[in-house]
């Protein structure tokens, strides 16, 4: 089976590993000559929008997947035609507008923060109404990593924030005082199996993931399993998928779903009985599932900017170094270490071994 | 950090995967134009004695090591002439004479089958007069996978093997009716610090491994690592070394070593802390090594001649697969499988899912 990626990041790179001992071969397309997945499997180098491109890439491909989100939707709807698309082009389109996805949150029956649509500057002194202050404004289109949002402290950013977004449709969501950020990752067959990964909790700064921890046996576990699975139904979803959760006081709140393998999901190489990259891979083929079940508790911590060396990180003997053949620079996700332990005690002392990897303002939230 | 590999089979394949995390990069030197690590890393095609083709993959590596222990002798030393060559010539040569190799283990304290050794034809006699029928004969060097081997049941026999045999060196062994077929398996850092891999038990069939299984607390544990430590600290070696032993009625009679990752360890992949590959890759490129210690338990099966469908292994969602990308061949290993689970039971339950890959004369030998 050869899977056609678009996109030929970390993501895909790390799909291509997966693929390799299952006889799953990749192809990628992607504009950058330097793309990291390429020493991995063969690419096409070609702009999001190529037809000549996408059209080369679902000729080789038995089946085409995605690592990102922001496929433009012409492209989805180019590869639809031409060969399978998986998960499917519908999947992309309900992730794609930030306003949108919380709708469909809300008609599943999933709880979400407050929001309010911005189309123009006067809706935002509406939402300092609706949802007090601070509160935050995202474009409903194409932001990740925190890109594309502002945070409205009172009616006198008003003014500021409006100019900044103009004419963009926007969102204003409340800021929700959250005790947990949550993440929940389930893999879909074509068939409608669905496993779900144990919960992960994540820690942010700057809007980039900083550590991730598996949370086998999560008291939220339940409740984010119905939302994933109600969610990956609705879709009629294949292949992996995450979904973000704020848990406020023992309720869950979704905040976005990604219709891809997740960054918060990465300890299941080592900490899952089958890694989302492989399921993704069996899921899109049309191949049988992998167990999601945990092995022991898992910790993974994101290299952001530039790069330890390698055997500063392998002195502790059981962390997993992961890089992705990036070059450093400031703000890019250039590789992630993985530390697995059977408790949770044992995994924080590892954890503790490693703390030169997280900014100070991180260590504080290392586990106990 | 680039590492030269002397041979492009599966575990040079195997090493690549393990590799490209780590940011060590591998390049192959392989005569044969379809070896299954190339599409996993830059290779060179050229014959193991070809003096450009190594003087080449010396130029590209920071550092030499092989995946097979017959790369010629002057091959290993020119090379070591060029760049680093990890484990040494030294251990490479240690492996290659079956006679001086038992040698060595006696000189060890490290206890053998008896030998003789077999120079002519009325050597074969003597052997027969000292170890009784039935005895092995092997070729001195060059054998694998039972090849070069012949079994002398009676002195019937001698005339027609001695004739097999011919002027070649050879060496008698006694027929150890053993209890269980045993390897150990260790990491050697440029320090000299050793760690040792929990011992694998392997069940072999027409001198083909078919099936090894992890046994974390083994009684036989101190013993087999006493055995390898004193192999590895008297080749001052560096990389991972396998150590084959037969147990007899609690005693270990070491068989052969292998100066290389061995098959009966592909289970570190999801069964120890640190896969072989990782820790060879590690070791060679001055790494400090990672931990062993076993992940629960587990048992990997190999496939040999024809593949099964991928879906049809894989619909038992704790099978790994891990296919080379080879052609089906009879005899040939072109893949395996490994189970894991968290007790003895919960593996040989899921084994049992996976009886059909083995060969009907082998599943009674599955563990309960």
């Amino acid at each position: 089976v050869i899977v056609g990626i678009l996109g030929g990041g970390q993501l895909g790179r790390m799909l291509a590993l997966a693929g390799h001992p299952l006889g799953i071969g990749c192809v990628f397309l992607d504009p950058a000559a330097d793309a990291c997945a390429s020493p991995l499997a063969r690419s096409i180098r070609a702009r999001w929008d190529d037809v000549d491109g996408l059209g080369e890439l679902a000729r080789q491909a038995d089946v085409v997947t995605f690592e990102f989100e922001n496929v433009p939707a012409a492209s989805a709807e180019l590869v639809a035609t031409l060969t399978r698309l998986r998960p499917g082009a519908r999947a992309l389109a309900a992730g794609r507008d930030r306003l949108d996805e919380k709708r469909l949150f809300r008609r599943l029956g999933i709880a979400t923060a407050r929001f309010v649509a911005i189309d123009d500057a006067a809706d935002l002194d509406r939402a300092g109404d609706e949802l007090g202050f601070p509160y935050l404004v995202k474009s409903r289109t194409l932001g990740y990593d925190g890109k594309g949002q502002y945070r409205v402290d009172s009616a006198a950013d008003v003014a500021r924030i409006g100019a900044a977004i103009g004419s963009r449709p926007a969102i204003a969501e409340e800021l929700v005082a959250f005790d947990r950020e949550l993440s929940v990752i389930a893999a879909r067959d074509e068939a409608g199996h669905v496993l779900v990964y144990p919960l992960s909790e994540n820690r942010h700064r700057d809007g980039i993931l900083r550590l991730s921890l598996s949370r086998p046996g999560d008291r939220a576990d339940d409740a984010a399993q119905a939302c994933i699975r109600s969610l990956a139904s609705e879709l009629d979803y294949v292949g992996v998928l995450a979904l973000e959760l704020f848990d406020r006081g023992g309720t869950l709140l979704a905040n976005e779903f990604a219709p891809r393998v997740h960054n918060s999901g990465h300890w299941t190489i080592e900490g899952a009985q089958t890694s989302q990259f492989e399921n993704h891979l069996r899921a899109v083929a049309g191949w049988p599932l992998g167990a999601t079940a945990a092995r022991g508790h898992a910790a993974m911590i994101n290299l952001i900017g530039d790069a330890p060396r390698p055997p500063d990180v392998l002195r502790c003997g059981h962390a997993r170094l992961h890089l992705y053949g990036k070059e450093p620079r400031p703000g890019r996700k250039i590789g992630h270490v993985t530390v697995t332990a059977d408790s949770a005690g044992e995994l924080a002392a590892r954890l503790g071994e490693l703390a030169f990897l997280l900014d100070p303002t991180d260590r504080p939230s290392l586990p106990v």
